[in-house]
Order: C-alpha cells, then sequence, then structure tokens
C-alpha cells in the first residue's frame, strides 16, 4: 500500500528478450511516465538474460544490461524477476530462486504454473514473495486477477473459454474456405504460431491454462488436473464443415467446472453458433466465461496473442502485485480438492467417412450404444449426425465402434450458444 | 500477502441492510466455506447499521448485531467497514472516520467516490488504510479492479460502457415496442430501478461511474470531471424510433477518452447496430469496452445492477484489497489531469417533430450551420435526419436554433459498430 505520492522505484530484471520481452521494453519506454503518473511506481530494467548477447535485438536497450549467464542474472540488484522465456529450463530455476530469496517472480509461462504453480506458491507463502501470472492464461484478456480477487466471492460454478489463440485463428480461417495448411502459414507469418504450434494445436496449451483457471477459481493443484483434451488435429477444416452442416462453427473450448465430488477440466473442439460469444471470438483473440452463483455470467475478451499484450499483462503484475498468493484447497488440513471425470450428458457431432448410402451400419452402432440421433446429414463422401444429449463415456465407446468399422469418425461437441 | 495456509479472520462492520446488504449477508453465509478455502479469508459481521432496527429483513442474522446509531456502528470492533447505504449522508462521515482510523473502507456508492474520492483516497493515503469500490462501478463487471491493476500498463487510451443498468433495461424494452411507462414500470417491479429514477434516466448516475473510470485510467480528480451530459428522457421510446429508422438501438453510453491537454468525459444516448457489443447488451446488463495502445480493446460484460451481482462485488474487495489507493495525476509536484471538452467530429441522428412536407427548414437550418446530410427518412410526423460528421458545439448550435424554429429537435450521437 503505497502511502505517499513519491514514485516508488522497482528494480526489474527480464529474463527473454524475444518477442515478448522486447515489447515490455518498448513499453516501459513509452508509457513509463503515464505509469508513474497514474499508479505511482518507476520500472528499472536492471538486468536482462538472453540465450545470446550478440543477437540483434527489436528493442530499445543497453548492450551492457544483457548476460547469457543464469547465474549472474539471479546476482543482479533487481525487486522483481519476470520471466517470457517460456518452456521448463532455466525458467524453473529462475522461479524457484527468485521466490526463495523472497522476490516478486512476474510470469508469463503457463506450462511453467501448471506444472509447478503450487510449488512456486507454497515458496512464495513461506517467504513472503509475491508469484503474479496475468499473462499465462488468455494474453492481455484481464482473467487471471479476476478470478484472484474481484470474483473472489461471486461462487464461481464453471470458467470456460477460447483459450488459445493459435487454434482459434487457424479455425476462423478454415471455416472461411482457407486450407489447414494456408491457415496455420497465415498463424505462423503473424506471429501466433510457433514454429512449432504441436502444443497449441493438440490442446496442451489450452490444456494448461484451463488447469491454471481450475486452481485460481476452485483451489485444485493445476498439476493434478487430468485434464480430459482433445485437440483440433487432425483435420480442423474437415471440423469445420462438419460444423457448418449444423449451421455452427467449431471452436476449441477449455472449461473447468464444478461437478459432485471435485473439478472436471475439458479441452475438446465444440460446435456453437456464429453469433454466440464464442462463434464471434475470430482469429487470435481470446473470450472467457465465469459463470457464478451470485453474480451472473461475466464475460471478458480480448486479444489472446501477441507479444504487446503479452507485455502489457506482464506489466500490469510488475506494477501491481495481487495481494495473495493463491493456495490449494484451503488450511493443510482440510481435503485436497479432487479433478473428477466430467459426468455431464451432451449434444455430439458425430462424422463418418466413406459409407454405403443407407449408412445403417453407422446408425446402427450409435443406436446399439444407446444414443439418440437428433438429425442427420450426408453430404459427399460423408454422414454426419447430431447426437441427443449422451454421457462422455458413451460416445466415446461408440467412437471406437464407428471407428473399428472403418468409419473414420470425427467427433465435436455441440453447444449452439455458448 | 498472506504467509501460511491458515484463514486470515477479518472482522466486518457493514452500514446498510438493504438490498445490497442483505444479499451480502447472504453470500456470506453461502459462500463462507468456499471463501475460506480457496482465498483464505473468514469474514466475521461484528455490527450492522441500519436506519430502522425493528424493521424485519431478507437476510440471515442476529437481532443483536444491528444498531442505528452511528457513533455506536463507528466504534464497533472490526477491520473493515463496507458501506451499502448510498447517499452522501451518513455515507461520508462513515467514510472518513473508517480511514482516518486506519481501516479499510469498502463501499458500492458511486456517487461518494465521483464526488469525494480525491479527498478519501488522500486519508487512506496517509493512514495506510485500504479504500475499494470495485462495486461503485459496472455492478458485477470487474472494470474497476481491472483498471486499477491488470491493464496499469496497458496504455488506456479510451473506457467507453453501458454503465446504468435501469436506462437500458427502458431503452432494450421501449426498442421492442414497449411504452416508456410499462418498461419503466417493469424495471421498478424487478428491482432494477429506485423509486425515483431520476438520476439514472437524466445520465447522473452514468456521469458519477463515468467520472470514476476516469479517475481510475488517466488520474482524473472524479469531482473536476465535468461531464458532457445528456440522458435518455424525455422521451425514450421516441429515440428508439428514431434509431429504428437508421437500422440500430439507442443505448446510454459513458465514456472517457484521452484528448490533447487532457480527459474528456461524456454521458449521452448513442445509436448503434443491434449486433454490436454493445447493441447486444440487454435489460440491466451492463458491458464496457477499454482501448489501449498496448493490448487492444478489452471488453467486460455482465449484470450491471441487483442486490447479488452488487454483494459479490463488494465481497471480492472484503475478501482481498486493491495493492493501492489510486491517486490523482502523480506525484504532487506535478500538474493535474485536466478535464477538457470533447472535441472529436461525431455522426448524428437528428430528429424533428411536425414539418412541413419539404422540411426545407430543418434542413436549411443544419445546411446553414455547415453541416452535412448523409440520409433522411420522413415518417408520420417525424423528419429523421444522419448528418456527416461534425462538432458537438456545431450541431448543438444547430439543435437550438431547430429548437427556435419549433421543431421539438431531439438528438442522438450515431456510432454504428460500437
Amino acid at each position: 500500500m503505497s502511502t505517499t505520492t513519491e514514485p516508488r522505484v522497482i528494480r526489474v530484471a527480464l529474463a527473454g528478450c524475444g518477442v515478448v520481452g522486447a515489447a515490455l521494453v518498448r513499453l516501459l519506454r513509452d508509457e513509463g511516465p503515464r505509469i508513474e503518473a497514474v499508479h505511482g511506481v518507476r520500472l528499472e530494467v536492471t538486468r536482462i538474460l538472453v540465450r545470446d548477447v550478440e543477437r540483434p535485438r527489436p528493442a530499445p536497450l543497453r548492450h551492457s544490461l544483457l548476460t547469457a549467464d543464469v547465474d549472474a542474472f539471479l546476482a543482479a540488484d533487481a525487486d522483481l524477476v519476470v520471466e517470457a522465456m517460456g518452456g521448463l529450463d532455466p525458467a524453473l530455476r529462475i522461479a524457484r530462486a527468485t521466490l526463495a530469496a523472497g522476490r516478486r517472480f512476474v510470469t508469463a509461462n503457463k506450462a511453467l504454473v501448471a506444472a509447478h504453480g503450487a510449488e512456486l506458491a507454497a515458496i512464495a507463502r513461506r517467504t513472503g514473495a509475491g508469484f503474479d501470472f496475468e499473462a499465462a492464461v488468455g494474453g492481455g484478456v484481464p482473467v487471471v486477477r479476476a478470478l484472484r480477487e474481484a470474483l473472489a466471492g461471486a461462487g464461481v460454478r464453471a470458467v470456460r473459454g477460447i483459450l488459445n489463440g493459435t487454434s482459434n485463428f487457424i479455425l476462423t480461417r478454415v471455416s472461411e474456405g482457407m486450407t489447414y495448411d494456408a491457415a496455420l502459414a497465415d498463424a505462423q507469418r503473424a506471429g501466433f504460431a510457433e514454429a512449432d504450434p504441436s502444443r497449441d494445436l493438440d490442446g496442451r496449451d489450452a490444456a494448461d491454462k484451463a488447469a491454471i483457471l481450475a486452481w485460481l477459481a476452485f483451489g485444485l493443484d493445476p498439476a493434478r488436473a487430468q485434464v480430459e483434451r482433445r485437440g483440433i488435429l487432425p483435420d480442423p477444416d474437415r471440423l469445420a464443415r462438419d460444423a457448418a452442416a449444423f449451421g455452427g462453427v467449431p471452436r476449441l473450448i477449455a472449461e473447468c467446472v464444478e461437478r459432485p465430488g471435485g473439478i472436471a477440466v475439458v479441452v475438446e473442439p465444440v460446435v456453437v453458433t456464429r453469433d454466440s460469444l464464442f462463434g464471434a471470438t475470430r482469429d487470435e483473440e481470446n473470450a472467457i466465461v465465469v459463470e457464478t452463483r451470485w453474480n451472473g455470467r461475466i464475460r471478458l475478451a480480448g486479444p489472446g496473442a501477441g507479444g504487446p499484450p503479452t507485455a502489457s499483462a506482464l506489466l500490469g503484475d510488475m506494477i501491481h502485485p495481487a495481494p495473495r498468493v493463491p493456495a490449494c484447497g484451503g488450511p493443510e488440513d482440510s481435503a485436497p480438492v479432487l479433478a473428477v471425470p466430467d459426468d455431464r450428458s451432451h449434444r455430439w457431432i458425430v462424422s463418418v467417412l466413406g459409407e454405403s448410402p443407407d449408412s445403417a451400419d453407422s446408425r446402427g452402432i450409435l443406436a446399439a450404444a444407446g444414443i439418440g440421433i437428433d438429425e442427420w446429414h450426408r453430404g459427399g463422401r460423408e454422414l454426419r449426425i447430431r447426437t441427443a444429449p449422451c454421457p462422455r463415456e458413451a460416445i466415446a465407446r461408440a467412437v471406437a465402434g464407428l471407428e473399428a468399422a472403418g468409419g473414420k469418425p470425427r467427433l465435436a461437441r455441440y453447444e449452439g450458444t455458448c
């Protein structure tokens, strides 16, 4: 709590000066005077860790600040370490050393927080250090702080959202007729997809983020979230055609939901109507809905990827730490919050390739599994079926049966407005 | 910063036990165990200030907690005072005494924060007390904390939104053909409008909220915001018909915008398309867009009125105070942030009653004021004109001319998608 209007100086050591780190350096330069005037804080970068000190940087910085030596970086004169490298090595070592020394640690690293968040939070609680990670989920959309603070008393029942900009960019474009290969190349050119986008496309990136949200909303240890996960591969364009047959568009939705006995965490393709919140979320944008017992449905949306939005989220955490490090499931002697399977029933869209014209086999397999059929269409080589609501394990068994019958089935959940 | 996982006990004195206060008591009872488990905080109500201790309350509370004596209330054994009474008396006295004693003060009172926020923040900084007011703007939509914290480094250029649930409820209903009187009665029955809704309908409530947002985003003293204000009266149904003639719906939009030399704050009816974010914001919902230099357009939406959402916002502040009390315009020796007029050009919709068929007069008056006409329609007794972009003072002069000519003009800004 500031007790004077003189600006407080915060010395910052920055780990990583790629797309996000360089954007952060530019933000600090351009927004510094406004941040000082409105928020009473002056941020000074004292050291920057990079892999190669000789590489040219797209940021205005003094070369003498750079080091490639992690030990020298950790010895820097800094109140706060901000990490924008990604990956676990050396990010985990930096996080542990920073928090153990009682210094604030701010990160954009969802893989780090999903795998080691509870351990790092325990260190932070022990030393009294701040541990903040708004930039790890939702890009520039302020969902992390909202769950940690403003919505802390809202009685959250579920959090669901579009949390991966890369897969959303591709699903938007293939729904407009672009091929998957062209859409991926566009995403990479625009800087939204890595050279290796597999963690985005197979849902692991969104699963890490969903696990973090389950931690913040419900106290579930993110490393134990047991995410039910399917990505948009192998054929996002087929997913788009299947969705279009029922008047919708596909979106990769991540969610964590309160269920009897615990929290279910799911990442999977979901078909929604075009004019729903998620259907209207295009390209690299993210959108999140928080369903609450007392505060209705809170919606948050904005840029989900890119250097400046991520740097902006880091900067918010650097200016003001969140008031409390999140814990897992309350007092140490109480029972932990459990991850449970998703026991809800859903409507599903199943498409099958190369069926005979009467397609009795596929519909027969669904019927034998006790699954009702609401609507079906034949188009070209594809038979597309929308089921009545049924549990996840029933549709999984039926899909295995369709697979065995050679139908190359493709599955998406159907939600309509979502 | 919590350094242990044992719950921290916070003793709460509650001022006001009407719709919001009673909802807060119910939330505390129902969400208490979850708040303790996830957020490590146990809230205990030690005193409740009411106007009449004998009146029955729609909340589960011990009668012995109640008092009607402000002095006895202020002497309560409490770490935090939460104010849900509204108005300035005795809210201002309670706020000053609480903060001066170094105790946390949490409020839903937008009139109090707009008129006395800077003074109260100065007391809070002096004593080190927390001063939080998420519930004062946006109902349950977490815009206050977002501007104070997560978006602190985003480089905010403008904040605009639907901030008054009552007027939005009425505008939604009259756009669907309901009369104004019936819509107002519905809003009052649903608990979204006061017995005297004049502050909602004439835009003063939204102006208070816009001034608070200008404080948080730009450091403008909210008491000096000089809001350019027009409400939805006298004839919201005519506003809806005028909007419909150009394919839109009217919304009461509040905004604060960075302009050369300072901040312009405006509250006025704006015509938007039905499928825009604001057009799709219905009934008592609120929606806010934060335009930034670095983080794109952040959108927040959710319930803007009602006891439980407001109580939920109060509760978030009670669980975790914001990390810093906001200041006005930085270090004490720097120049203050100034309120400036809105010098932008806008398109306007002007309707005129009782014109002669050729309506040369009205169009001539606009032309004489140098205002271009993009489109016009005649319907029944009304002539409706959409202008080319022109400054606010030009359209104001023209409207005065139309008024003098007896045309009973009605004005709304036209934005299309917004």
